[in-house]
């Protein structure tokens, strides 16, 4: 299984701390890593076929304070599709002269939609095909770029025809907001004043998080797994679909 | 005006000589810096909107060997579209389950084309509604991925319509060939056995190829402005359209 880490919030906002927690993880999930960010419409994609325990890509993204509202990253265990760049994960696509960020954690059993529009899979996982699937949904149920609320209404019911063949907590982002889908495993929790601080639970590293904000940042960070002691995640249900906007958690119609 | 660097060959190459010659041209070219990595069919993408001479992503881009057969890069000077991460080049788009990467130089006046397919420019560049533009014809003039060299000729038909528009220099690459055409200025140099030493033109650093290489090696350079010196660089002809592949220069219908 794979690890997802997003994070969504109201001021753009570096994810350094929460991405080396990520990175620890790295060890098991050793084949190949990805982080998109938003920073308001452009997109950075860092990808890379090696292990973010190692890899120079993941160096300079622990290292180099990338400002973002939305962020997705990813680190893989193959499960399905060799590894191979075109099958790390975030992937991207546009629709609507709006880029998309998706990502995937688990595993579609005899999954093969019918793909008639402008999306195709460049590589070979159960992922792509998916959120190749979901744009070409998207791109039939609206003309042009909806309201969050009204994108997140259409999502809820896509999710449970993705659900149904397996395994699919996922995340995707629009730069305006970030959709988290849970079948399994997937926690958020959200920072907001008074800040605390913070450890992360696989490496001996703490941030105070009232030192670098301001009374008005909120910021929710959502993974598969804790990453941090002292904060209270919450755990998704099976078959929850949430969407984080301004560093907020809003209920999905 | 930009300043563009292409790279195609018959093995995975590293390009950090050429792109540590591109980023010292970076002084003037500060609006930002993109290039794009073909690997097999995957794509890595680096941009910033910081000068190639600061960026930590140059850094990275300059010291991790990353070895692909088709490079694009390119260093901005704004001339349309403000300095924002979503109008750095090189753009990338997904057709017919390939990646497409371009990067532009030049200008192109009163030029807004009918965008009625699935490729809607994110940002506000003349060179993203090129790409679109052109992503858009190719989708509709082939049902598929065509050969290279038929999709050298649909090239060679939509050319001229973006060139009368203003100065077109562009690099477009689908990980197969790399596509290169001029308006004003753009030269090639191809290097192959017997492999000898360059010496960059803009800072003091050479390379001796023939350590390097093996002698079945075949790499084509193309840039605005000749790299190197002690090497022969051909000029591009204005309006004239070359692809290469395999690290060889090939003729367009």
């Amino acid at each position: 299984m794979c690890q997802l880490l997003g994070m969504n919030a109201n001021t753009p906002t570096d994810v350094m701390f929460s991405f080396t927690g990520l990175a620890c993880r790295a060890e098991e999930h050793k084949d190949g890593f990805g982080i998109g960010f938003f920073e308001d419409k452009g997109v950075r994609l860092f990808v890379d076929h090696h292990s973010a325990r190692q890899s120079p890509v993941a160096e300079l993204v622990k290292g180099y304070p990338i400002h973002s509202e939305n962020v997705i990253a990813h680190i893989r265990k193959a499960t399905q599709g060799r590894v191979a760049l075109e099958n790390t994960h975030p992937f991207q696509r546009e629709l609507w002269g709006r880029y998309w960020v998706f990502a995937h954690n688990g595993n579609l059993v005899d999954f093969h939609p019918r793909l008639h529009g402008a999306f195709r899979p460049v590589g070979d996982t159960d992922s792509e095909r998916a959120f190749c699937w979901l744009m070409q949904e998207l791109a039939k149920a609206h003309a042009g770029v909806p309201a969050i609320d009204e994108l997140s209404c259409t999502l809820a019911e896509l999710m449970p025809q993705l659900h149904r063949h397996g395994t699919f907590n996922m995340l995707l982002s629009n730069g305006q907001a970030l959709w988290a889908h849970c079948s399994t495993h997937l926690h958020w929790v959200e920072r907001r004043h008074p800040f605390g601080a913070a450890r992360l639970r696989d490496e001996d590293l703490s941030v105070d998080f009232a030192h670098l904000t301001t009374p008005q940042d909120r910021v929710a960070v959502i993974a598969t797994e804790p990453l941090t002691q002292d904060e209270a995640w919450t755990p998704f249900a099976s078959g929850e679909l949430r969407v984080f906007a301004q560093g907020r958690s809003q209920p999905v119609c």
